[in-house]
């Protein structure tokens, strides 16, 4: 039969077809006012979904080059911070420290849960000298939101600044940069920005600047006081990647034409009809205390193989989910529901997942997850 | 007037409408048997451009992100290494070294001529200690093409492993990794590969894998071990530029099916067609010695400003061409033909030039230039 694809997988996500088609334009020079316009239209772009005055980086990487960025241009060799190991992107945070020399102190946080704001109130208070706090406002390998508004009023006060990994989250979860005091945001192009991967942003307020000033870590590609500089004349240090900031101004385009605060409420609703269209299908969730609206991680009933489903939906059906990562491999699936969709790729979605399971020979009612997000995406 | 964009800039090249159609497809998700499927025909094409049978890796990034990683993956705090200072991007090489506390002897060699390798040799010679020679094979500020290969019969027998930046010159000049024996070969997707900026490519041997086990400089994104590893499976560590890698797979099948030996050829013949055209004009080379086949810099009257002349040339004719770089801007232009180009590509930059020098007051005969150029195409 025909096969038409739906990528519901959290990063890849799906690229509006505006963006595709902009990208598909003859090629331009980035040494000229033409492309010029380009990187100052998408530099005022971010800034908005950024919810920031501070300008935002833009860098020819994924987003763990601007993760790199972040540690190697504020710490220096021996220096403290916090880290939180709750999932894959978490670690990632202390593997970069630890390349570097920095000296990570982890939290460990069962995957699946939050890290509370109160371990990090007590590490910052039984630790002055601490310089940096790196986050996850959501863990994409399990699902989990963390409370980044609450931790950005303990480093308001503390000399530590709060690094927050935004991959998968700006542009779905609320982020309010400025008005939460939050030092430094990273993302990436694939997520909630709804273009191809290839694109890295960073934004760092005064107090990370300053601390900037001060690291004697090794840069050079990813030396964001250079970036910052030619971002002044909406240049950049080394070739852009000229197509993808062309694609990603039509993004932007879009994003701000619905406006950051409707694309958040878009989000939450999606998130909700899909957790609980899942759970009327009797399978659980992951994380049910502290659910991301980018990602739902879904626990499998032990007669299901998360491998095969996934692979089920893919080729079978053309519904493509991400399995579990590390220990949650074959444990869990995760249905995004991130950027370009709105309603009915979330019905697709679930539809998709019930034919899947009873296939499979998991026992329940077709139709009752649809029903179920029905319910919650009318009106 | 109707405007048709002609990019004749050392990069961005012309993308060829099948890579900018490949790019436009809807998304797909990078841990899949699909995408794999494209690294793994990507990788076996650029292979067969680096004439190379060691892996090539593909990094998300600039190319100035692959030669950091040369330098992170292979060297070690104070190692003593050569550089050449002959124009901005082997310049760039101390600049990286310097950043990682790597100790750089730069070898200083006037901005249009090549490096003579009896200077290194007499370096090598020197000291037994040196641990790389950095060097370029197109510099692509002056258009000066360096002798690679018989560097590299000096590094074949010294401990030293040898790092060409052909970043602009792969595809278009002859570089045979294997044959010459060049340790590391560091390109990207901008040039001769005739894909927009935002991909690089590195390739190391085995004397250059061996030393990066020695190599104490941290490292993360651009760990090239790491990205080796995952290569093996057709994988990367990091989310890799999706649709840029798809587009990769459309031009690297556009050069393998001319046959990387006719593309050398043909940039050959449309690198002196623009040479003897340009003289012909009475404008002088400013490199006449070594001249590259990727690009070509011209000399400029003291009557003619080189800014204006590229200004007038993209503004009026939408002939793009590049300008000169730090000490030479203003006194050069520089003319690519480099990738997605053939005879006709010559022939409108030459015509262009020649509208806009007559319209800028130079005096000569109209046509002259074309005349010349259609005599060494011609047949």
């Amino acid at each position: 039969m025909l096969k038409k694809r739906y990528l519901l997988t959290p990063g890849p996500t799906p690229v509006p077809p505006e963006s595709l088609l902009a990208m598909a334009k003859p090629m331009i020079h980035h040494r000229t006012k033409q492309f010029r316009a380009y990187i100052a239209d998408a530099t005022k772009g971010l800034q908005k979904v950024f919810q920031t005055e501070n300008p935002v980086i833009t860098l020819a990487s994924s987003g763990t080059g601007a993760m790199e960025s972040a540690v190697c241009n504020l710490l220096s060799k021996g220096d403290k911070v916090l880290t939180v190991s709750g999932g894959k992107f978490g670690e990632r945070w202390t593997e970069i420290c630890k390349a570097y020399g920095v000296n990570a102190k982890v939290i460990d946080v069962e995957w699946g849960k939050a890290v509370e704001p109160d371990v990090i109130k007590s590490e910052l208070e039984a630790d002055p000298d601490i310089k940096a706090v790196f986050t996850t406002l959501c863990e994409t390998s399990t699902g989990v939101r963390t409370d980044i508004k609450a931790i950005a009023e303990l480093t308001k006060n503390h000399q530590a600044i709060l690094v927050t990994d935004a991959i998968s989250a700006l542009g779905a979860e609320e982020i309010k940069m400025d008005d939460w005091n939050i030092d430094v945001v990273v993302t990436g192009s694939q997520k909630g920005l709804m273009m191809p991967p290839g694109l890295a942003f960073i934004a760092l307020n005064d107090k990370a600047w300053k601390l900037a000033e001060t690291s004697d870590l090794p840069k050079y590609y990813f030396n964001l006081t250079k970036a910052n500089k030619s971002l002044t004349n909406s240049d950049t240090p080394w070739t852009p990647a000229v197509n993808l900031v062309i694609g990603l101004v039509e993004a932007l385009n879009i994003i701000n034409s619905e406006g950051i605060d409707n694309v958040i409420k878009r989000h939450e609703l999606l998130a909700q009809a899909t957790r609980e269209a899942v759970k009327a299908l009797g399978l659980g969730l992951l994380a049910p205390e502290n659910p991301s609206c980018v990602v739902t991680a879904v626990k499998l009933p032990e007669s299901i193989d998360g491998v095969e489903l996934v692979k089920k939906l893919r080729d079978k059906y053309d519904v493509w989910v991400a399995g579990g990562q590390a220990q949650l491999k074959g444990r869990i699936i995760r249905i995004a529901h991130l950027g370009y969709m709105n309603k009915f790729d979330i019905i697709v979605g679930i539809s998709a997942l019930e034919m899947a399971l009873k296939e499979l020979g998991f026992e329940f009612e077709l139709g009752v997850g649809v029903k179920k997000a029905e319910e919650i995406l009318a009106g």
